[in-house]
């Protein structure tokens, strides 16, 4: 089966990021079938139709997006009718859709509108229920197995561009009916994130274990290494007949990893590191409070990304000036001034203020140099501490990072180790 | 000219978001050259090579990002090889850099790594200062005016796909070079970033302005407007011969738009509300701090991704408990019993509270509920109080928000018209 996907606007050729090939190629991948091809063109008649023309003849399933909005520049609607050579027609439905929208949101309906209450004959209509444009799949006969070069496709799916529109029609609609026409095979994949380990040394650890394909009786395995800022990931996919297979095989194989990496997988799959801290704080009813410095409140930021992080999270100071550590935090003046506010020394004592202040089980602080400037000899540009205490267990750490890339970089980087600092010691592995 | 990009990895097709396409096209679109087409394929020799041998014989200029990794499934440099019917030669330079980075990070070198040493005959070696797979130009020679569909490209560009390896060889080696072959019109862009307005409202405000293309004397001006999270940018380029007259027309167009938008526009180009935020409190030598319950530290984060910000970013307080909002900031318990934390009353209480403690000249605090959960009928989620205290100008300000998405969604909202409530007070306009 081979699917084609083809991405249509100009701001995706000049600047814009296209997420929807990423998400769409999880999405499909998920069901067990790989987008073999994807073009972007601009909003242009002509390119477009000579993209349309190429995938028709050439593919099976052909996912489009954007372009359907109701402006003038958006043309994938028009372009696709010609090159199939079906007629648009007004759809009642979709305009009382359309015209319901507005209404909804006390606006009047911009003539414009119109224009995307017309389908493409014959076309299951997908509603929109975030935006304007309706999405649609058209179906087409074509002879099996047939060897001509003629619009071979058989299934056209239109799709509108923007993220918020495009993926409630995808998970509501498009995989449910694709999944139900194609998945034949079971498809299943695992990803396990790693922190604390740099690409090359997970991949020594796991050498021997890993392999790109791996055949064995219940169907395919097949490993892969993916390198993030200050995360890993190794992704283990099972291709079979047989579900029972293909999760034994899976299982396994998640198996043989955990062994070469133990504790340095922090999770699976949609885990975040702030997850799963949060779940090891919930579940052993802890309290966390964090003290920060050059982070500036981006430790704060990902712990309380989690719903119902105010059970666990109670207090966070970003202690930005010296002056601040030592009213606030109760760091001494004496600290700061023999070893300055970047030091193991201050590092310790903020986090030990903020638990103290916080009355939290856990406290977690960090202090560093995050660029461009500030930076000198002693103290480069990159140094961080990032402390932990846990009074009740007589637990005082502090680790020593020097951290590379821009001023975001480092704080991202100080962030991850911090909160990975906290995921061990919470493990009773600090 | 026309150019097309091929993006070559499979993992680009199931779900890692591909950057370099938008970062391309902005640099390209910067010198007047418009990518034509983009094509992502999979890590697949026969895929690789299809894809190449068709932009070859139809574009001028192809630039292909990723599969020049030393392990097996980087394809990109033999496949090219390949349909440019040319040798790959040992390059002992480029040897000599790849194991000067292992050297200088006293590692070893894997043997895999001296495949990337091998270059395509006659191309242009570009420097991986970052990580080991060089880039490479090569020119070709093609017949000029030649109708023959055969390779017609004459400069094929490959670069490394991660974005901190490509990037730097785009600044340095790519973009001066195609500058200097290309580069005939002069073409330039204002962008302005508004806040506090949807993107129907930018556009009814500045319609009889705009327009798709209006040509003029001194060449042609384009408009777009381009809509992200709570913040719409207005898009003016201006093309022409001389750098004179483009200049003034692109300043006749801004000025329109400013007459039109006036302080809803908050900056250009590559100013952020956070680096307007704080140039105005440099320069009106102004100190701040903050106090955050929805937002968790994000406000905090944001602000200091700005270099320098520790000159006027004091403090922040994350008090995520009621009990920090009362212990920490001086709420009142009465306050919190009677209006609730997510409450106009609170909002003040809290900014009042920060600026207090903090002994800044503004305290600004946001509380609110940013789900899923932990919403009423009467305080629904997205319901947000952001409050400003400024004591010396005795400005006091608490706006009410209803904010609709997703956690995340609602933390950004908060933030950006949190930061813009600042702007608007720093400005005066409070």
């Amino acid at each position: 089966m081979k699917v084609e996907m083809v991405s249509v606007g100009s701001e995706l050729l000049k600047g814009k990021i296209n997420t929807d090939i990423a998400y769409l190629g999880e999405k499909l991948d998920s069901i067990g079938l790989a987008i073999d091809r994807e073009t972007t063109v601009g909003d242009d008649r002509e390119k477009i139709e000579s993209i349309l023309q190429e995938t028709l003849n050439r593919s099976d399933i052909i996912i489009t997006t954007g372009g359907l909005g109701p402006t003038f520049d958006d043309l994938t609607r028009e372009v696709m009718a010609k090159v199939l050579k079906k007629k648009l027609v007004f759809d009642r439905e979709v305009m009382h859709q359309i015209a319901a929208h507005f209404a909804n949101r006390d606006l009047e309906m911009p003539k414009n509108n119109e224009r995307q209450a017309y389908i493409i004959e014959g076309a299951k209509v997908i509603p929109n229920k975030v935006g304007t444009a309706p999405g649609m799949i058209v179906e087409r006969k074509t002879k099996a197995g047939s060897k001509s070069k003629v619009q071979k496709a058989s299934i056209i799916i239109m799709l509108p561009g923007p993220p918020r529109e495009m993926k409630p029609m995808v998970e509501e609609v498009v995989l449910p009916y694709l999944k139900e026409k194609y998945e034949r095979k079971i498809l299943k994949k695992s990803v396990l994130h790693i922190s604390g380990l740099t690409e090359s040394a997970v991949y020594e650890k796991i050498q021997e274990v890993v392999e790109i394909e791996r055949r064995m009786e219940g169907g395919i395995l097949r490993f892969s290494i993916l390198a993030h800022l200050a995360r890993i990931d190794v992704e283990i996919s099972g291709e079979g007949e047989n579900e029972l297979l293909v999760d034994e095989m899976l299982h396994k194989a998640r198996q043989e990893i955990y062994d070469c990496l133990e504790d340095y997988i922090y999770g699976e799959g949609e885990d975040t590191l702030e997850s799963v801290v949060g779940g090891l704080l919930l579940s052993k009813r802890l309290t966390l409070a964090v003290a920060e410095s050059c982070t500036g409140g981006l430790i704060g930021d990902r712990i309380t990304d989690v719903a119902g992080s105010s059970v666990y999270f109670k207090e966070g100071i970003v202690a930005y000036s010296n002056e601040a550590k030592v009213r606030v935090l109760g760091v001494k003046e004496d600290t700061v001034n023999e070893f300055g506010a970047v030091s193991r020394e201050s590092a310790l004592e903020m986090a030990n203020g903020i638990q103290r202040i916080s009355e939290t089980d856990i406290g977690l602080a960090t202090t560093g140099i995050a660029g461009p400037t500030g930076g000198t000899a002693k103290k480069p540009v990159g140094l961080v501490y990032v402390a932990l205490v846990w009074p009740k267990m007589g637990l005082e750490i502090c680790k020593e990072f020097h951290f590379s890339g821009k001023r975001r970089e480092i704080k991202e980087s100080t962030v991850i180790n911090g909160l990975d600092i906290l995921r061990k010691a919470l493990m009773g592995k600090g």
